[in-house]
């Protein structure tokens, strides 16, 4: 439902956690906010107004969704390009476009176009059968599917043709998908660098981060990164920017990047909020939620600078047995540490979910680090005092 | 509705501004999260899902909104007391209490207490006639309704009995009101200090602001109050801590007051959220909305110290004219300024509402001030460029 005000909405599909937060900045600019979720029970089904119950790749949810907002964004990659042209073929502002959405969407897509533009990139090749790999990029090798994948799923890195053999045989292929091989990158560590843009170009540079996976999954992120040469920070961010404006991104951009010495290879792109960037809500002046928002209703950008010389994120992760009951857990960490932000998504624990993620912003990193820390780790169960 | 994680859920009387932004931290801690909302175009039932349509003075209306959540609070003043106490006799956790809560809903009852734990306050008077005011507290004096008032409304200051006599023939009292009448008070500037207190007991100050007031409205607010001598600063914190303990508030407390010389005396009270800690949302580690939910729920409270070294936060209030269109007005001052925070509440302009604010923290106080002012100006069209 459009403000009463006149304001413009924006409709987002996918009712998870980025949708959620996304709310909040909403809200504040006054503009209206729907979402397209799978269920009422869905992270930000449960607290939004407007919600358009639907499947992602229902063209006629899709529709509704769209009928009701000014622009339509995405809160996850996994809308069928197919969809996407029908919208935009109707009238509908859909933002980032399909054109440059599909580099999100499919690797094997985003690979040709980021060597086509001269982003540096893993050795890769798309392969149709486990005897071709060693003769593309040689192994061990990363064995991903283009589409579909999401949190290390869909990623394997395979030592042998054998193990390849294995991991196609028993994985399914999601529509339009195809196997992508790529060689290892004996990595440093890995950064991750956001940027905004708009339909009409401007754009703005997050300060780039270190992101920390585990089990394939994001376990932390540190803002800015720590050391990092201002050098490679530099070049990581006019990558980010460049990769935006050649592929006409529009919305937020993380790309994700292995440094290696002083090589920079990008790793992945996302088109929407990401998880590196979580730390922006109390730790940049503009969070990449609203600036989100601003860029996808071609509204001019937030300033993306940090508010304090370090952001630690610790994303909370559900563990294999049951988490303490949440009122238990904040009294516990909410009194230790008068300064900690804590997000949880009102998702259920399961095993490997990201059902919160806590925040400290300060002067000290170390202290930031073992501050966040404590606080995700108490939330999941890890530790008890 | 009560979150799938089984996390409590704070029921809010009232669908104001303030209800919205309380919204914003409730999704952010997992908390459920609902309002009682006279309309569904109101301010926060545009954008919280949880929101059960009723009025404030209905009792079947608040017990429904009780019977979903654990913890009844408030974003105004207008409950009926006997309303209270019955949900309080069934069961309903409601806070602040009805004993509390009475003493920012009845000035009458607001001045006796304060004048019984020895706070300062002006020379006041319960009076029936005007022909009581000049033996009662002199003249010119400020004439009030011990109930129903807000944003300048119940509020007169007059220089003679016959003009008080005007006033209250055409003014009808409200059920339970009162004329309170009280001296006036030459002020130097009004500052405001809010705390959070919780059922147990803690209770924690923000920084002591400067309120600036027009036609009877808050304008702007100046965090902290710039260029307070810092004993005064800690007088009127320790004050407000002790109106706070001694009524029993839980949630956040407003102490509303003048500074004449260096003579501190009382003017208004508020248990909620208020319009001079509307800054704590980006200039304070954890903002009046946060404390507020932490606090009914009894969950530790957060860290309340300011994040720069100055804010500032201008109303941005409905003119005699219709407003500026919102997109049109954000290319401009979105542009102008990429580091403002800009809320607005969803309402449309009417002559004398709050309809939004901007913030704006930083280093330097004249640049935040201007930079707020000429935000919030813009917005209602008082300037164009």
């Amino acid at each position: 439902m459009r403000p009463v005000t006149g304001a413009p909405a924006v409709g987002m599909v996918g009712g998870g956690q980025l949708a959620r937060m996304t709310a909040a900045p909403a809200a504040a600019l006054g503009i209206g906010f729907a979402v397209l979720a799978l269920d009422p029970r869905e992270s930000a089904a449960q607290v939004v107004r407007d919600v358009v119950l639907g499947r992602h790749d229902d063209l006629a949810a899709l529709r509704e969704l769209a009928a009701t907002v000014d622009v339509v964004t995405f809160d996850h990659e996994h809308v069928p390009p197919e969809h996407l042209a029908e919208l935009r073929a109707a009238g509908v502002a859909v933002r980032p476009a399909p054109e440059a959405l599909v580099h999100a969407q499919d690797k094997g897509v985003m690979r040709e176009a980021l060597e086509r533009i001269g982003a540096p990139v893993p050795r890769w090749a798309i392969v149709e059968t486990a005897a071709e790999i060693p003769g593309a990029v040689g192994l061990p090798a990363m064995l991903k599917v283009t589409r579909g994948g999401y949190d290390g799923r869909g990623v394997w890195r395979v030592e042998s043709v054998e193990q390849a053999e294995r991991v196609m045989a028993e994985t399914p292929l999601a529509p339009g998908a195809r196997w992508l091989v790529e060689e290892t990158i004996p990595f440093d560590r890995e950064l991750s660098a956001q940027v905004a843009r708009s339909p009409h170009g401007q754009a703005v540079a997050y300060p780039v981060v270190e992101t920390v996976q585990e089990e394939g999954m994001c376990a932390r992120v540190i803002a800015p990164a720590p050391d990092l040469d201002p050098a490679i920070a530099l070049t990581a961010s006019e990558l980010a920017l460049r990769i935006a404006g050649d592929l006409d991104v529009v919305g937020m951009l993380a790309v994700e990047m292995f440094l290696a010495g002083d090589r920079l290879i990008v790793n992945e792109l996302a088109m929407r909020p990401h998880n590196s960037g979580h730390w922006t809500i109390e730790g940049a002046v503009t969070s990449q939620f609203e600036n989100h928002l601003r860029a996808v209703l071609d509204l001019p950008l937030g300033d993306p600078q940090a508010v304090a010389p370090h952001a630690v994120m610790v994303n909370v992760i559900g563990p294999d047995k049951p988490i303490p009951p949440l009122t238990e857990a904040y009294r516990h960490i909410l009194a230790r540490d008068p300064g900690v932000h804590v997000h949880l998504y009102g998702k259920e624990s399961r095993p490997r979910r990201k059902i919160g993620h806590v925040t400290v912003v300060g002067d000290d990193l170390e202290s930031c680090r073992a501050r966040a820390q404590h606080a995700a780790d108490y939330l999941t169960g890890a530790i008890n005092e």
